[in-house]
C-alpha cells in the first residue's frame, strides 16, 4: 500500500503540532500515602511535523501509549516523550494527561475520613529540554472580607477553585500542592462532615475571610519559599453566591 | 433519484422519535417588559416514524424551522408542530428549545439596574393533545439553616439553581416563574451590586436560612395556588460551599 | 445541638427526592474478561422525604457510599439501597452511577489490541420493587444509505453514539450490550488501526450503509430476542459530517 | 463603610489579572451582509492589580459592560478597554467575548438558504499597545486521503473543526475568515441540504481528500497572502469516524 503520509505536502510548512486528542485511558499514578492510585485520564499527544512530510501516522501515538499503560510517572513520561521523538523522527514531543485524583481527608472535629477529588493535569514537553508542568485544581471555600466587614451579621461565601501550576526540580507531590492550596483559602472543604465539623468549618471561614486576590497572594508567598519550584502560576476562581458569574485572580512567576 | 427513506425497513418497528438534535438557531421570544427579546437557541425536533417507512427526511425539519424564524411563541409552536405532523404524516411531533433569557433587575438599595441570565426551555409535543412545558432555571443563594443554628457566627451559603417546570392553561410569563423562584430562596442574586446592596443581600440571606428542601416546598406552596398551572415539578440544586458536591431536592405534582 | 432537619417543615409536602449530586468516587466494577476493573464514577443518591421531616442528613449518603467502596455490583447495589431505606427511614431509595468502562478490542486484520472507552450508567431504585437499569453508550460509525445511493462514488459517514438501556432478570454483561450495539452499525470503531485495518473498516462501512433509524431497528430486533431483558430503550445519535447538527432515532419497548 | 479593597494587602505582590468571568450578556455585533446581528456572549474581563491594593471592585466591570451594551465592535472594544484602564487605574485591561455567530449559506445545487452557526471569540487586551485577536471556529468535513487510497471503495470522513485566530491591521470580517476555512476542507457543510446537494457534497469530498495536516497548510498558505494579517494560528481537529478520539494539527505564525 502507498504510504501517503510520507509523501511531500502541497505546501511545505513545518507544523508545530500534529497528533491525537481526547483519548480516554486508564492510568496508575503515584500516590504519596498509598504508593499508587488507579484513575482514568483524558490524553492529548503531539509531535512537530517537518515540512517534508505530508502527515503523521496517528496509530503510533496509541501504540506508544499502550506500551506505557500503568506507568505514568514523572520519570516514565520523559522516556515516553523520548520514544515519541524517536519514532516520529521529531524534534519535539508533547503529552497532556488530565485525570481525577483522590485524597483521603479527615474531618476536623469528628475525624471521619472521606475522599475528595482533585482534577490534576500533567503537561510535559521534550524539545531540547524536558519540561514537566504539574497542575492541580483544588476546591475550597472563600468568604468575602467586604461582605463580612459591611454587614451586621453573616458574610457571603462560596465554592472556589484554586488552580496551581508548577515546574519543579524533580518530583513534587500532588498532596503537597493541595495542602498549600487548601491552607490559603477561608477554609478547606470535605466530602463528609458531621454537625460538629460543620460548626467548625463555618466559624473557621468566618474568622478567615479571603478575596480571590488574597488567596492568590498567600499561595504566591508559599510557592516563592519552595526552592524546588522553578516556575509557577496561580489562578483562583470563585463562584460568587451573590452573582451568577465568577470573581477571578491570577499570578504568574516569570 | 431513488427515495430510500420511503422504502420498507428490514425490521418493521414503528419508532417513537426520529429527528434532528443540537441545531443552533437565533430566536425572538416574547418579553413581558420589552415585547420581544433576541436570543440564540439549541433546538431538537422529532416526529414518530410509522413501521412502514425506513427513514425520515431530515432536511424538512430545518425547512420548517426556517419558515418560523422569529416567531417562537406559545401559539406559533402549536402551529409549527401541526405542520410537522402534516409534512411528516406523523401522529406526534415534538420540539425542544433551550435558550438564555435576560431580565433587567434593580439592585435592592442602590437601585442600579443590570441584566441577569436565566436558562429557559420550551418543551412542546402535539399528539392527540398539545402539551407545552415551560422550564426556567433560576440562580439564587441558599444559606444553610443548620450551619447558622449550630455556629456561633456565620453560616455557609452558596449559589443554587432552582428549576421550575410547568404546564399551564395559556401563556405563563417567564418573568412570573422567575419571581416565584427568587422569592423562595435565602436571597435572589444580581449581576451588579454596590456595597450598600451587598450588605443588604448578606443580611437578608442570614435572616432567611433555607435548605434545598425548604425552597422546593415554598415554591410548591406558591404553584399550588396558581389556578392556571395544571402540572409542575420543582428541583433545587445547591453547589454546597463546604463540599465539592451538590445537595438536591425535587417535587413533582402528579 | 438542635437537629433542625428532624423538625416539622413550614409546608408539609412529602418530597419525591432529596439527596446528593455530582459526587466523584473511585469504583471497582465487574469485568467479563478480567474479573474486575478500576474506574471513577460520578454519583447521585436520593431518597424520598416524608412530609413530617424538614430535611435530610446529607452526610449519611456519603457514609453509605464509603462503606460500599469497591463493591459496586448488581447485588451490592440492592443491599446499598436497602441500607439507604433503613437509615433514612424512606420508602424509596435511588442511586445513579456514571463511569467510563474500557474493553480491549482486537483490530480486524492486524489483530492489534487496544482499549476503547464506553460510558456506562447504573440507574437503580428500590421502592416496593428493586429496579436496575443498565445503560451503555457505544461509539460506532454510520454510513448514509441515501448518500451512497445517490452519489457516483463515496458516501458521507460519521461518528455516532448508540445508547442502549435495559432492565434485565439478573446480571447482563456490559460487554454483551456493547456487542449488540457495535454489530448494528455500519462498522464498529477502534482506538488503534493499522492501514490494513483501516482499509477493512472503510470497505465494511461502505458495504453496510445504515440510517440511525436502521441501527435502532436492528438493535430492537436483537433485544427482543433476549429472554432475560424485560424492558429496553435504544437511542442513536449521529454527528452528521454534512451538517453541524445530529440525526437521532429512538425506540422504547413498553 | 470601610473600603477593604483599597487597603494594603498582607503580601504585596502585583497580580497579572483580577476580574470577572463567565458573565452572560446579549450583544449586537457587526454583520457583513446585514449590518448587525443579535447574539448572546460569554464574557471575561480583567485588569492587572498593583501591589498596593488588596482587591478590585468587581461591580465596576459590570457597570462598564452595561454602558457599552449593543456596541461591541473593533473600535468600541478599544474604547471600552481604555475606560477599564482609567477606572481601575490599571496598566493593562483585557476582555474576552465568546458568542455564536450565524451566516446564511446557499446549498450548492438547490440554492436553498439556511443558517450555519460559527463560534467566535474576540480576545482583546490594551497595555501599551492594543491587541485584538479574532478567533473563528468553523465546522467542515474532512475525508481521509489514506482511507481513500487504500480502499477499493469509500473513504472515512467526519465532522471537523477549523479554528483560525488572527491579529489584523483594522477590521477583518468574520465572513472572510469563514470562507478561507471552508474552502480548505474536503467540503464545507450546511444546515439544509436537499438530495441533489447531498450528492454534490458527497462527491466533492471524495474528490478532495484532506488530512488535518493538509487543511492547516492550505489555510496557512492563504493567510500568508493576506497583507492585513500580522499574526495568526490555525488548529484543525477532526472527530475521526473510525476512532473515538480526534486527529489534530496546529500551526502558528511567529
Amino acid at each position: 500500500m502507498r504510504d501517503i503520509q510520507k509523501e511531500k505536502p502541497e505546501f511545505e510548512f513545518p507544523l508545530n503540532k500534529v497528533g491525537v486528542k481526547d483519548i480516554a485511558y486508564p492510568l496508575t499514578v503515584l500516590d504519596k500515602e498509598n504508593k499508587e492510585q488507579h484513575t482514568v485520564a483524558n490524553i492529548n499527544m503531539y509531535v512537530n511535523l517537518p515540512h517534508t512530510y505530508r502527515g503523521t501516522h496517528m496509530s503510533r501515538f496509541i501504540e506508544i501509549l499502550k506500551k506505557h499503560r500503568g506507568q505514568i510517572t514523572y520519570k516514565q513520561i520523559k522516556i515516553l516523550l523520548q520514544e515519541m521523538k524517536d519514532i516520529f523522527d521529531a524534534e519535539c514531543a508533547h503529552i497532556e494527561l488530565t485525570f481525577p485524583y483522590f485524597i483521603e481527608k479527615k474531618a476536623p472535629v469528628s475525624g471521619q475520613k472521606s475522599l475528595l477529588k482533585y482534577d490534576v493535569k500533567f503537561d510535559a514537553s521534550f524539545g531540547k529540554i524536558f519540561h514537566f508542568i504539574l497542575q492541580v485544581n483544588i476546591p475550597v471555600q472563600t468568604l468575602c472580607p467586604c461582605s463580612k466587614e459591611i454587614s451586621k451579621y453573616g458574610a457571603h461565601n462560596q465554592r472556589s477553585f484554586v488552580s496551581i501550576s508548577i515546574e519543579s526540580k524533580g518530583l513534587f507531590w500532588i498532596e503537597d500542592l493541595v495542602k498549600i492550596g487548601e491552607e490559603s483559602a477561608s477554609t478547606e472543604i470535605f466530602s463528609l462532615l458531621k454537625r460538629s465539623d460543620e460548626k467548625f468549618i463555618t466559624e473557621k471561614a468566618y474568622d478567615n475571610p479571603r478575596f480571590v486576590e488574597d488567596v492568590v497572594r498567600v499561595i504566591t508567598e508559599q510557592l516563592n519559599k519552595e526552592k524546588n519550584i522553578k516556575w509557577f502560576s496561580v489562578g483562583v476562581e470563585s463562584f460568587e453566591s451573590i452573582h451568577n458569574h465568577s470573581a477571578f485572580a491570577f499570578y504568574e512567576k516569570k
